[in-house]
């Protein structure tokens, strides 16, 4: 008998500590790209029974793997398949704690699914604006772990930029209580912003008070036909003066992505789609009423169609329709997956680059590949790009990923670096990217990652080789 | 000759390098509160020439002293008596380096004074937020190195969320190229919050990446005489949900601290002193333009009106108008300081809290202290309350700072720790309040401050004393 796994029953209870039978829904990641070989899967329902297993962990020796929902993009929350690392699942601590809606703030549990927490929010007639695709089954402990972006960034920041204060185990199973609701606080370092986006590598979040916003009055959604990316930068300056903080999304699709979504699902209608280069979402958040926002709305497209920016444009009448105009959207990377295999990036530039990057980038991949197909859509407004490379039509797919995908990525990255940009927008690092961060931080900011890691995990058991490559 | 003024001579010129005459400017904080005496205080006019300072200074084992334009609260620049610390002053690194209007970002180096940088954004047509009492001589830098707060907190948040990327010099002397215009970037533990905030004890900020806003198109003021605090916490509520991201200032100010003014400033006349316990200044800022701002305004305050929480009510009619409003609030201090010697503290509680905070905390002093008066006023959209302990009228006033200051912040501050609150919401740290700080922070929280400052600092030569008190 494993003297670790009887520390770990005594911890959780028996029930809580899984070793048998298919536990690939911890195994495996969310991108099936890599099924490990877990220990055991630990399910603690307490922040003192995360601590007790963290402990149990530490005094022997073996790795963590923290893990929320699983729907992370990057393989960072999936156990390597040495069968020696614990899977430390946080799904039943799902508690809302608290609303203050005074204070703006609701207090949660990490096992919290986001959609949940965005209800418990509206609940007490207020709104929490993280929204991304995984919300239904992600954790909010994960995507503060991985500082998650999603469509409102624009507006309202990052995963970061909505938690006032974490709790927290860490690596020697002790617990830092951070949950402050307060909005102004100079006490010291940032351990909130270090924990956030670190992925689980410099402690396991149990805890955290998020920042809540008034619920919006209206929200629109319009679509525009836009001739080239520049165009689209001119129409995002527009957007900003006229609607202020009112803007909420701006996404930015190219033709051929577009083109594919009526291709696969023939049901839908893309706006405009042969008369335009690009078509570009935007959503405009009114705090005052429908009307008003209504007329901001038209006033700006107004604007940009005498500009010139803008060729043609539509603002939804109703909610079926602005549903319908997001589904669009939304569809694309399923259309994608349908039109067969491809390599995805996640990457971000300097808005103001985005159309030369995009030029250059476009022009020197059908250099190198005949024939390749780009599919480019993301949030432009936050200079996040899903900038996807699509085989040659009709070509073999698994020879073009197998023989290009390393390639592809070494051009992409290559360029991504000479435009100051980033590697990894909103995905995380994870395991997938880990060999590759030193390639693209400087020594500097390794060395200095490197000592804070060492500084607050000295043993090196949280989710070990996630984010930064292990040692040779 | 000492072997390091001659290093430092040699990295920035002997004109750079300063030993004797009046230092005042260098060695004598804001407040008055201490008169330090400097090795030299050396002036670098580039990132390398600050880089050449911490490897000398690294190499003899001297301290270092960030400065940039010496308006600290809490004596964190200046250096200590010893006659041993180098003050490492930025002021001549006063470059703006570039605007990027298109991705909404200005690059500064960190000697920048912030009305400077204010003005740049203002020449590229886009606007930067941070604005506070001393942004005529108080640099870039600093208020990074401080996460400074200020009046527009409530919308667009403090320093940290102001700024996307830094360039900083370490404790080895190494260069830290961080200077990302990205809003999205996921590789990586997050250094830039890490420096920021950490009052020169981690890093030299040497420049920044800033985030820029459209301007608004109007901006109005408003003063609402309210009878509570519980009803100036119902007004911030309706302000949140009738303005939206549109609300930029909400300041509250006791009739006390506002009695003040008219006292010894005979020419101002504050709105409704007699007839209400508070007064609100509330700020407007408006995408549209001036009559929608002014409609806006209008109905939030009748709907304040009906709902009991404001009794009286003025909108500004024009910008001196508006001037002359933030001018009562801008002279509280100064009314405070004419009234005589007072206790200064600068608190945070979450802003649900706030009502019942400010009414047990007054009955206490009252009843600790006969006769104390409270000057109470601050920034309620933030939670951040300058509570200020004033000597009973014709009282010895050098006496009550002697015997009761200890006391008062003791109460104070326990009262604080009640409450949830912060001892220090924008001021920082700095030698004043290092002493405090381990019976506010859990042994957890500071263990980890001291691990991340051995991890960075190894040495102990950045500013060292200040934030964490030194081991004994």
């Amino acid at each position: 008998m494993n003297p670790l796994l009887s520390a770990l029953r005594a911890a959780v209870g028996a029930a809580n500590v899984l070793t048998e039978g298919d536990l690939s829904a911890y195994e495996l990641d969310w991108r099936r790209r890599s099924h490990g070989k877990a220990l055991a899967v630990v399910r603690p329902g307490t922040t003192e029974e995360v601590a007790a297993v963290v402990r149990a962990c530490a005094a022997a020796g073996t790795p963590i793997v923290p893990q929320g929902g699983n729907t992370g993009m990057v393989v960072g929350s999936t156990p390597d398949a040495s069968g020696r690392e614990v899977v430390l699942s946080l799904t039943r601590m799902n508690r809302i704690r608290s609303v203050d809606p005074d204070n703006l703030t609701l207090t949660v549990d990490a096992g919290c699914v986001l959609q949940n927490v965005q209800q418990a929010a509206e609940d007490a007639g207020l709104f929490f604006p993280l929204s991304l695709a995984a919300e239904g089954s992600c954790t909010i402990g994960g995507n503060l772990a991985t500082n998650a972006g999603g469509t409102q960034v624009v507006r309202y920041g990052n995963a970061r930029e909505l938690c006032l204060g974490l709790e927290v185990v860490t690596a020697q199973g002790e617990v830092w209580q951070g949950l402050s609701g307060l909005r102004k606080d100079n006490t010291g370092y940032d351990l909130r912003d270090l924990f956030i986006g670190s992925e689980g590598t410099l402690g396991v979040i149990t805890g955290a008070t998020l920042k809540l916003h008034p619920q919006p009055a209206a929200t629109l959604t319009a679509w525009a036909a836009v001739p080239s990316m520049d165009a689209a930068l001119t129409l995002l300056g527009l957007a900003h003066r006229h609607l202020g903080a009112g803007l909420t999304g701006f996404e930015v699709m190219g033709r051929f992505a577009l083109s594919l979504v009526p291709r696969h699902f023939p049901q839908q209608r893309v706006p405009f789609l042969q008369e335009s280069a690009y078509g570009v979402l935007l959503e405009n958040s009114d705090q005052e009423s429908e009307p008003h926002a209504r007329a901001l709305f038209e006033k700006l497209l107004e604007a940009a169609m005498e500009d010139g920016c803008v060729t043609d444009a539509v603002v939804a009448e109703n909610i079926s329709q602005a549903r319908a105009l997001w589904h669009i959207r939304e569809s694309i990377p399923l259309a994608q997956a349908q039109e067969g295999l491809n390599i995805k990036h996640d990457i971000s530039i300097p808005v103001s680059r985005i159309p030369a990057f995009c030029a250059e980038t476009d022009a020197l991949l059908q250099r190198e590949i005949a024939g390749v197909r780009l599919v480019n859509f993301g949030h432009l407004g936050d200079g996040n790009l899903h900038y996807n490379v699509q085989a040659p039509e009709g070509g073999d797919m698994q020879a073009f990923l197998r023989d290009q995908e390393e390639r592809v990525n070494a051009l992409v990255f290559e360029q991504v670096r000479r435009f100051d940009g980033s590697i990894s927008a909103e995905h995380g690092i994870g395991t997938l990217k880990a060999a590759k961060l030193p390639h693209h931080k400087s020594p500097v900011a390794l060395g200095m990652m490197r000592a804070l890691k060492k500084a607050l995990d000295p043993q090196g058991i949280l989710n070990p080789g996630r984010v930064l490559p292990l040692a040779d």
